[in-house]
């Protein structure tokens, strides 16, 4: 029997504000004792990554009490009642299903009078074979010519996370010469997005894939019009440029206008939907299906190792618990993640989405207001970069700011060289070990200026090389980091009801249906 | 006689936390009062913009207040010090004279023997007569072939604001017919940014620019070695191929590897050096010297608008103490850049530079630890991108987010079309005039997932187009946003030695001298 109950009634986490400790991370993380941590608090991933949380401001009491918390609020019940086709979104009345998409966790899931898995499969098999036609040529411009881009045309989920996931393997793919097509987005309805784009593009050579699940997304089907009037005026025949990833519901879907459609359905919510055909369809084109398919294996073997129920050896539940520890027992309204890998420049803004979209809530699942924080805001750039700019407050700010570190022992273009006794991966590596120490420990020096507190808490995912199973793994951690803590919190993390109310007002606009300051602030931007 | 003293000794700043009211947003913005606040609380900026704050928590009462604040804080006398020259930036006993490499604010700043406005228009016109003669093709490659691209080689501020600057004009120079160079940047020390560069442009036609004001910067010094050794395996000599930018006694500056150099000095912090030759270079190569010019012409005349000691018509002033009033009464710890604009993509990743490197800091310009919250952390992206990824925290979240948007009447590449009625340009200008409204005022519903308690703070900058001058006004109203508020928190923002532990730590490791936890990461990163 699950029961669906706020954070603040739950036993275990009066236990844990009831705990006065406070561990003083500068003096655990000194000398042996640290070394003795980070070979301790360290959890094993999928495909080789691992979870090193030994800079995070916990100790065994602290993980003992977060672990009944785990139990308490049934963290592993509820994940295999979502896995298993439970309604988990309860608003919209949904399954959440992004999990099958990559392989099947439980139960086989009927809806519908259809076996989800196998409608999923299915859909990333017809992308698969599409993918494959086009690389051969079979499926090519109106000359006959092979596509050389592909452009995928979708915002929110339909952008950020495709798009992390592309630039996150294009050097990859382009070592391991598998880089079939080069892909850009366009997602903005800003016009400059879009003619930015077609004006960069070798249009005739171009294939567009259009992704919206209602098929009534405002950006994106202002832009499919704007690209499709392009085509047009360059005496292309837009049909024969164009693919859809809609619902099978959809306006979008039976239309003559595409090559071809690929479905997702209300199962799979925007942001969590990399996995389906909304990634699916433009990184099979971009990097070969084959690569799409080690990606999704990554990823399920990571929704696999999320069923364990002992919290130390979960570590997105682990992860999940200590933020909930940071965010309402220690106060902390941010965290910042920052990976040391360039190829996860756009990883960070995925990331906003998926956890900000999910747990920005102020109410709980039956709608009731909670009375403790939930989400935290997200926010990061790549080390080193980042440390060249924003790292001044996280050193020495007012406040503190969990840290999430990614980093990697290799690179992936193979480019490298020995400069100054160390290699640039040396470099980049060593520059994040020395960040969580000094985070962690600080340094006392006799200008107060110059001085650092430390106590500053980070964790770090370790992995060999940002390899297509990598990213997937590293996909799923967060994703399902973001579901355990929506179950703490007792959210529902996969609607998004705080998005439509600027949606209704920006339509009063543009039927000029306004008054007051509405009419004030349309008048000044001359609409 | 200016006096240096800490936010929470002013009086006026004791009075504001007395007042114990607070606006309610959703009723002062509602009906027609909500139109005679928009067309009230609006203060002219430079080059046509306009801050229009009627959407910020504020009313005539805590405006006064502020002005107040504004007046004992010395506001206004400590921009005529900082300009006149006096040692601003005590840390480091420096000069902060930024400003005056766009035009002159005050009394000619004779320094080191120098007049150096004089200087810096020098280096100025260096680098804009080096541009010309890459344009006509007098400077041209080993081959007398003419450069097509170039690439700066710099990291935070010698990236992160000539990239945003380079991003945020790309459009309109293509539209206009001056863009003479396409601009690419490397700046993370990960060998993948490098390598990702090289192997997508056209090398043999690439100009480079080296930047680092130290000339001893890791990543760049790094990349430097990267990029000539890629050069010279291509049979190309790198001294043909590269500029440097630098301060006159950096080891870059007489170095012969260069085809030229161009100089700025300490005086101008990497954050506040956009308008120096550290974009001066790269900008006037890309889109031409005239282009450049009008852009520092535009930050000029904002920094002439920032001298106006009158609280309400000096929007810079007024948008760092509404600030401090969110930050120190209401208590609020991040803020949200938010421009309704595709050109100012990355134009949030530097105001992080910018605002969190300057203000991020617990110790008051004498060392001594502040007693109140300062700079607060700064995020943001596109809109309309945004509202499908994290403006659901923003909306329904249980903090409050104070937010900066800003919008233009007009974009930037020529290409729209009417779709269902209105252009993509309406429905973005709709989309930033709805979400004003939808953040302030919200929307009672019976279905309290769908309620919205509004009272969310936001303000915005409006102008015709994002041409050079508008993006020169813009950049200067950050950068004296954010030193107005380094003086209200009485820190120095212009230095920044909490970056300074983690580059020690980073070269312990590189030299294997470390132990305890430092090494056991150093292990775990295989370094």
């Amino acid at each position: 029997m699950i029961h669906w109950n706020n954070l603040d009634t739950l036993h275990s986490f009066q236990k844990l504000t009831r705990l006065e400790k406070r561990v003083c991370l500068p003096e655990l993380m000194a000398g042996e004792n640290g070394a003795v941590r980070v070979a301790k608090y360290s959890a094993p991933m999928a495909c080789g990554l691992s979870y090193n949380y030994a800079a995070k401001a916990v100790d065994d009491e602290i993980l003992s009490v977060l672990g009944e918390l785990a139990a308490e609020a049934q963290l592993t019940e509820k994940y295999a009642a979502l896995y298993n086709g439970e309604m988990i979104n309860t608003g919209e009345k949904r399954l959440v299903l992004h999990q099958l998409t990559r392989g099947q966790l439980g139960e086989p899931v009927i809806a519908d009078g259809v076996d989800k898995g196998a409608f999923y499969a299915a859909e990333q098999e017809k992308a698969a074979d599409f993918a494959r036609k086009v690389h051969s040529g079979e499926i090519a411009n109106a000359a006959g010519e092979k596509f050389s881009t592909v452009v995928q045309i979708g915002i929110g989920g339909s952008d950020l996370g495709p798009r992390a996931m592309y630039l996150a393997l294009e050097n990859w793919a382009r070592q391991n010469k598998t880089l079939k097509l080069e892909a850009r987005f366009i997602s903005n309805v800003d016009p400059d997005d879009a003619a930015n784009v077609l004006k960069t593009i070798d249009v005739a050579h171009s294939l567009f894939v259009l992704v919206s699940k209602s098929g009534t997304t405002l950006e994106t089907l202002t832009n499919e019009t704007f690209v499709k009037e392009s085509l047009r005026s360059m005496g292309l025949d837009p049909a024969k440029h164009m693919v859809a990833v809609t619902s099978e519901t959809s306006p979008l879907a039976k239309s003559s206008d595409y090559l071809a459609a690929f479905f997702m359905d209300d199962y799979i919510g925007g942001r969590y939907s990399s996995s389906s055909c909304v990634g699916g369809v433009v990184l099979s084109l971009a990097f070969g299906p084959e690569v799409f398919a080690r990606f999704l294996a990554g990823a399920h073997a990571a929704d696999e190792s999320a069923k364990e129920p002992e919290l130390l050896k979960n570590p997105a539940m682990l992860d999940a618990l200590i933020g909930v520890y940071e965010r309402n027992v220690l106060g902390m309204p941010v965290t910042a993640v920052l990976p040391y890998s360039q190829a996860l420049s756009r990883f960070p803004a995925h990331l906003q989405q998926l956890d900000m979209e999910s747990n920005g809530k102020h109410v709980n699942r039956f709608g009731a207001p909670v009375s403790y924080p939930t989400g935290p805001v997200i926010f990061g750039e790549p080390g080193t970069n980042g440390q060249h700019s924003f790292y001044q407050l996280l050193h020495q700010g007012t406040d503190i700011i969990p840290l999430q570190f990614v980093g990697f022992r290799q690179n992936q273009a193979g480019m490298d060289m020995d400069i100054q006794g160390s290699s640039s991966q040396q470099k980049l590596c060593a520059n994040v070990a020395a960040q969580i120490l000094a985070f962690a420990c600080g340094k006392r020096d006799e200008n107060p200026n110059k001085s650092f507190d430390g106590g500053r808490p980070s964790s770090i995912i370790i992995g060999d090389q940002l390899t297509p199973e990598a990213l997937g793994a590293l996909l799923a951690h967060f994703e399902n980091k973001v579901m355990f803590q929506g179950f703490c919190w007792n959210l529902n993390s996969f609607d998004q009801e705080g998005v439509q109310l600027g949606k209704v007002l920006a339509k009063r606009v543009l039927a000029h249906d306004t008054d007051g300051a509405l009419k004030a602030y349309s008048d000044l931007l001359a609409i």
